[in-house]
């Protein structure tokens, strides 16, 4: 009992797959309890909590976070639309500030734990090139837009890296009763998601049954420290998508509560958190392991 | 001119392979000068930087950088004793919060950059095993250690990995006058250095003619995300070293002249620096970039 009082007090709004492996990550942090998961049509005014994890579609957590944040509650989101990430951070930092709490965005792993390393290599080696190769996985962004195609029934969209940041895509569908393959292909390769990429388009008897929620990343930098030249990083990683996502917004949710703890306040991107707030237990003892 | 004035004044003390090293990042970041060269026997309340560099031997870093720390100026060291740095953090946290600047410790490769990789790691899959497989490069501390032995005329000490954490170390030396191989081996085998480890001691008729200051690393944890396991991740490098350590130095001299103005003051590890922190530009640049 003596310990509850301490712990951070972290929920879940919105509960898929990534808001799923969330809870299963909250209790496995020796310093967080679940304070409650909330359905996104659910009373926001009713949620308690030191941080909430907004697991929601990334198009609705703007809206959400706002809700929250006007509230001086915390918040962690993995919003990925890489390209509105600064308007999110504007607009959401203003509230924070205004009503004193932080809000960490575009928390997962690219953007987020691959956002870090990009930057650390950039200091390791200020010129070069970054490549960034994405899978073998499923993009839901390109799943969605093929789903979205007329005559798709299901669909599943595979990214597959070929290196130097360029990918292939592999879509596997299944055609609606009546479709014509060879229109509904057309249709596809066309689409402004997949028309720049070397795209293949498969009619398959079940979607469901090449489910996997497995992904990846090679992220490769040569680069330049000082004036010496034939510097290289490399960074794999082969994950379960969903868990390693939810995990990350934990590990967040830690870092959020710090900071307002310490009175900084406002909206960050995982760049800009300190990894040592990421993680349970004292300043030196994870100096002492880590260092 | 105009921008003269806003760039980062940063001085380097020491100049050795680190030293020569820094002064080249330094004059390749758009963001700093050059505040001078220091030799360690220089006066030091002649130094007038906004940071300081630390490049003398890892043993003297304390003494130098608590002098300049009680001035008021930020330093940055690579202190690589790793049962110690907690110590150092402790005993310069203390000068930098009384006279209001940063240190930042430990800033190379490893610790350094490493520890960052870690401790990102940890968070993304707080259960499992982290293993840290050094080189093939040349080990300083292993270097001069078999240099000490009697009979010993030059020696350069190799670390192999072996993966898991294990390294063999490959000690090539040259023999002083009408010293005995065998007797010199045993000596070394001996040697606490060496004592823990699979060593294999070569005899050379020039160390100087193997000398490259390659090294590298390969970095790899296993672990687990909420309650999913089988989760991957791998960083490499191979790299020359004291360009990396030079290097890193001066990303973190930013980094310190940042917190300074933004009134964090103490000494910091590489952990717990944001690495936006490290970077020349804008938030809104990088977070556009890098994100």
């Amino acid at each position: 009992m003596s310990n509850l009082k301490s712990k951070i007090r972290v929920a879940i709004l919105g509960y898929g797959n990534i808001g799923k492996a969330a809870e299963e990550a909250i209790k496995a942090a020796p310093d967080m309890e679940l304070a409650g998961v909330f359905h996104h049509n659910d009373c926001l005014n009713c949620i308690d909590a030191d941080v909430v994890l907004v697991a929601t579609p990334t198009r609705e957590v703007q809206k959400f976070a706002t809700v929250l944040a006007a509230r001086g509650i915390c918040t962690v989101d993995s919003f990925d639309i890489h390209g509105q990430i600064w308007n999110l951070r504007s607009s959401l930092d203003a509230v924070c500030q205004t009503n004193k709490c932080v809000s960490i965005i575009s928390a997962g792993w690219d953007p987020g734990s691959d956002s870090m390393i990009r930057a650390l290599l950039l200091a390791l080696a200020p010129k070069g090139i970054t490549y960034t190769n994405f899978g073998p996985g499923r993009s839901m962004g390109h799943t969605v837009a093929a789903k979205a195609i007329n005559g798709v029934k299901n669909a599943l969209s595979m990214t597959i890296p070929l290196g130097t940041g360029i990918h292939r895509r592999m879509v596997y569908i299944e055609l609606e009763e009546g479709a014509d393959f060879k229109t509904v292909e057309a249709a596809i390769l066309a689409d402004d998601y997949f028309a720049h990429d070397e795209t293949h388009v498969i009619a398959v008897d079940s979607v469901d049954a090449l489910n996997n929620v497995a992904h990846g990343v090679n992220l490769v930098r040569s680069g330049v420290s000082g004036e010496t030249h034939n510097q290289r990083f490399e960074f794999n990683m082969t994950i379960n998508n969903p868990a390693l996502t939810g995990q990350v917004m934990v590990s967040c949710a830690r870092a959020a509560f710090r900071m307002k703890e310490r009175g900084v306040y406002g909206a960050k991107t995982m760049i800009e958190l300190a990894p040592i707030d990421l993680l349970p237990g004292s300043t030196e003892t994870l100096v002492r392991a880590l260092v």
